[in-house]
C-alpha cells in the first residue's frame, strides 16, 4: 500500500508561513488542482485562467493570494506565491519512500570509498574506489559510482544511475534514473578518413541543488570539466556535450541537445528539443523555444525561435517546395519593383 | 549457439488459419523477405512494390493474398493479411531464450513484495517493498521495480529498465532494456529566478498490450496520473512528461517528445522526431510526419507536417536568408499588386 | 586521489614519432588547450585561429607543425598532424583505472559462457548463456550480455550498457553507459486498427574499432542484421533502428534518429538531431547539418542542410505565419510577373 498523509490546516499553513483563513483544523490528506480536488484535498489557484474553477472546486481548502481570498469564502492558505506554497507543500505528500540509512548487504563498496554513516546506498549499488559520499546521500537500487567521485550531503543518486569517474557533484543535487554523468564526449582526430579516439581526460563538475532528468547524459571534458552550475534543472534524455557550461539556474526542457565547449548562461529557459551548435556562447536571460535550432552565439536576453509551424501535410508541402525556390523568389520581387519603378 | 527453428509448412498454416498450397510437409527454418529468403525458409509479400520479387525468391514458400497466390506456382499460405500472418507467425522463430520460471538467488526481492511463482525474474534485480509481480510476468536482469508497483500478468521488464514507485502495469506490455518508467517530471515553481522542486506526487498508468522501447522516458504525474492507453506503441528514446495521455492504439516513433498535461488521442501515428507542446489535444486518428512542430492543439483528424525539405547546404542558405525577411517579402509583394492595380 | 602521470618530453616525441625541440628531459604532467596550459603541460596547436594563443601560452612544450614550429622558440613536439598527436597522446594521461583481469565475485555469468582469463568484469555484470568474451575485454560494474552474443577482443562495454541476446561486436570497439545494443525494433502489423507486435528476430552486428555513446539504441533487426560498419563513430543518445547499415568511418552526432532499413555511406557525417526517414539511401561522403529533415535519398555526396535560422521570436513570428501562405505568394509573384509582362 502507498503511504496516506493527513495534516491539519494548519500545520500546512505553519510550514509555509501562510495567513490560514476558515477552519485551523481541517484535515488534508492530498493536493489537487482546483479541477480535480475532492474533500480533504488542497488545491491551489496559481495561473488566474483558472479562477472558474474556483466556485465549484471540492478542494476542501485552496491556496490563494490575498487579493484571490477576498472574495473566497472557504478554507484558505494565503500567500504572495501560491505555486510556490504548492511546490513547498508537495514534498509532504510525497510517497517516495527513500531508502533507509546504511548500506544494503548487496552494495559492493570499494574498502577505499568514504560512505558517511548516515548515507543510504540501495541494493546492487556499486561504488568504486577513492569515491567519497558525504552525509544524508541517497544511492538507489543499481546506480553506479565510478571511481574517485564526490557525491555531496544530501544528493539523490536514483536507480540505475552511471556516475562514472571522478565526478564531482555537489549538495542536495538529484540524478534521476538511468542518467550518466562523465561518459566519454565525442572526441576524434581525423587521419587518411579514419577516426582516432582522444581520450577524454576532464572531468565533470555539478554543482548544489541542481536537478538532472532520466537518460540525460553529461559528457566529461576533453581537457577541462563540463560544468552544470548552482540550481541549473534539465530535464530527460537532453544531451550536455563535452567542455559544455551551463549558468545557475537555467531550466533545460526534454530532449535537448548541447554541442560540445558551449557557454549557456544564467537565468536561461531552453524549451524541448532545441539544438544548440558548439563553441557558441548564450548570453543570460534567454528563452529558446522548442526545436529552435542554434547555430551562432546569441548575445543579447530575449526569446528566440526557429523553425515552421504545423499545417496540414498537403498545405505543407505546396509551401515546403516554394521554400525550395525563396531566394529565386525574392530575386524575382526584386526585379518587379525595378519594373514598376521604370 | 542460437536455437533453431524447423516446422512444417501445415504447422504454420494451422497456427495462422491459413489456406495452404503446395507440399505440407515442406520444412520451415526461418522467415525472411522475398528478396533474401533462401531454401527453407518462408516469405511474404506485403507490399506490393516487391511484387516484383515473387518470381525470383529462393524462399520455399510464400505468405499471399488469395488473388496473388492464383499466378504462384509454388507452395503458399494464403491469407487476407499476409503481413499480419508474417508478424504472427515471426514470434515461433524469435532466438530470444527468455528467462527461467522463478526467482534468480542474486535477485533482491522485498519481504513483503508478491511474487507469482510462475514469474520469472533474471540475476540482479530489485523489487521493492510492496510490489506485486503477478503470473507469468517476466523481468529480466538488472531490472529494478519501485515499490508499490504493480505488474499486470504476461508483462515484460527488460533488462536495466528502471521501474519507480507506484507505476500500474497492465497485462502483456513490454519495457525495453534500459527504459524509465515513473521518475518524476520536470516540475518546478520559480521565485526570485531560482527553482523551486515540485514533489511529483502522481502516478503512472499504462495498459495492457502496451510496448515502450529502449531508453524511452515515461515520468509521473505531478498530480494525478500520466496514464498510457491498451494497444499504445512507443519507440525508442522516447519523452513523455508528467500527465501526458496517450489515447489506445496510437503508435509513437523514436526521439518523440510529448510536453506535460498533453493529450494524444487514439489510432494516432506520430512519426520520428516530432515534438509536442505542452497542454495541448491531439484529436483521433491524427498523423505527424517526422520532426513535426506541434505548437497547437489539433482538432481534426488528418495528416499534419511542419519544417522545410533537405537540400544542397549552398542552396539551403540562401533561401534560409531569405526567410528572415519573409513578412518584408510579403509586404512588398502586397505592395507590388497594389501598384500595379492603380 | 585520481592518478597524476608524469613523462619526459622525449618519451612523449618517442610515442608518437615526434621530432623533439629544446628541453628532451622536460617533465610532462598533463594536457591542455593553448589558452588553459601551465607549466608542466602540454598543449597542441590544431585550429590556425588559435595560433594567437602561443606566445602567451603557459605550456611547458606545443605540439606543432614543422612550419609552426619554426618561429617557435619554446619545447616542441613536431608532428605533421598536431591534432592526430594529441589524440595519440592523450591515452597517456586518462585517469580511467579500468577493471581489474578476472571476473568480480558479484558478476554472475552463465556457466556455458566463454570468459577469456584476460577479461575483466566487474561487479554486478552478468552474463547470460552461449556468451563468448574475448581477450582483453573490458565489461563495467552493472552491464548485463544477452544470450549468444560474442564480445571481440579488447572491446570494452561500459557501466549499466545492455546488450540484449544474439549481439555480435568487433574487436577494440566500445559501448558507453547505459547504451542499449539490440532491443527489438518497432515492428508491428496492423489489423482492425490494432498493432500485432511482430518478433525481431534479426541481430546487431558492430565491426571492430566502433564507438558507441551513452543512451544510445541499436535495435536489433526484424529480419536479418542491423550492421554498424567498422570505425563507425556514433554520440549518445542516438536512435538506430531495425535494420539499418552505417558504412564505415562515419560519423554521427548526439540525438540523431535514423529510420528502420535505411542505409548510411561511408565517410558521412550527420550531426546533432538530424533525423533520417526509413528505407532511403544516403551516399558516401555525404555531410548533414544539425536538425536536418532527410525524408528521401541522397545520391551525391555533398553537404546537405534543411530547417530555418533562429531569430528573434518576435519577428520569426511574422515570418512563419507567411510560410503558411508561400504557395499563394510564390503564384501571386508569378501573377504579378504576368501583368508586368503584358
Amino acid at each position: 500500500m502507498m503511504q496516506s498523509f493527513s495534516y491539519t490546516l494548519s500545520e500546512l499553513a505553519d510550514k509555509v508561513g501562510a495567513e490560514l483563513k476558515g477552519d485551523a483544523g481541517e484535515q488534508i490528506s492530498g493536493l489537487n488542482t482546483l479541477q480535480d480536488a475532492i474533500t480533504g484535498e488542497l488545491a491551489f489557484l496559481a495561473n488566474p485562467a483558472y479562477a472558474r474553477y474556483l466556485e465549484s472546486t471540492g478542494a476542501s481548502a485552496v491556496i490563494l493570494t490575498p487579493v484571490q481570498a477576498e472574495a473566497w469564502t472557504g478554507n484558505a492558505l494565503i500567500l504572495e506565491n501560491p505555486y510556490l506554497g504548492y511546490a513547498t507543500l508537495s514534498h509532504l505528500f510525497d510517497g517516495d519512500m527513500g531508502q533507509p540509512e546504511g548500506v544494503h548487504p548487496t552494495a559492493v563498496i570499494a574498502p577505499d570509498a568514504q560512505i558517511h554513516p548516515t548515507a543510504a546506498i540501495g541494493p546492487g549499488v556499486v561504488v568504486e574506489s577513492g569515491v567519497q559520499v558525504s552525509e544524508n546521500v541517497r544511492i538507489d537500487a543499481g546506480a553506479i559510482i565510478g571511481h574517485d567521485s564526490v557525491i555531496g550531503a544530501g544528493s539523490h543518486i536514483c536507480r540505475n544511475v552511471t556516475v562514472c569517474h571522478g565526478v564531482f557533484m555537489g549538495e542536495r543535487s538529484i540524478i534521476h534514473a538511468n542518467a550518466v554523468i562523465g561518459a566519454d564526449g565525442f572526441g576524434n582526430a581525423r587521419s587518411d578518413g579514419q577516426w582516432h579516439k582522444i581520450a577524454q581526460i576532464g572531468g565533470v563538475v555539478i554543482g548544489n541543488d541542481v536537478e538532472i532528468g532520466s537518460c540525460t547524459c553529461i559528457d566529461r571534458g576533453a581537457l577541462g570539466d563540463t560544468v552544470i552550475h548552482d540550481g541549473v534543472r534539465i530535464d530527460n534524455l537532453v544531451q550536455v556535450a563535452h567542455n559544455v557550461v551551463i549558468g545557475k539556474h537555467t531550466a533545460i526542457a526534454a530532449n535537448v541537445g548541447i554541442s560540445g565547449s558551449t557557454k549557456v548562461g544564467e537565468y536561461c529557459t531552453i524549451a524541448g528539443a532545441a539544438g544548440l551548435a558548439g563553441h557558441i556562447t548564450i548570453a543570460d536571460h534567454v528563452h529558446l523555444s522548442g526545436m529552435a535550432m542554434v547555430t551562432k552565439s546569441i548575445t543579447r536576453p530575449g526569446a528566440y525561435a526557429s523553425g515552421t509551424g504545423i499545417m496540414e501535410a498537403g498545405e505543407w508541402r505546396k509551401n515546403a517546395v516554394r521554400f525550395r525556390k525563396l531566394d529565386d523568389m525574392a530575386k524575382r520581387l526584386k526585379q518587379c519593383e525595378r519594373r514598376l519603378d521604370d
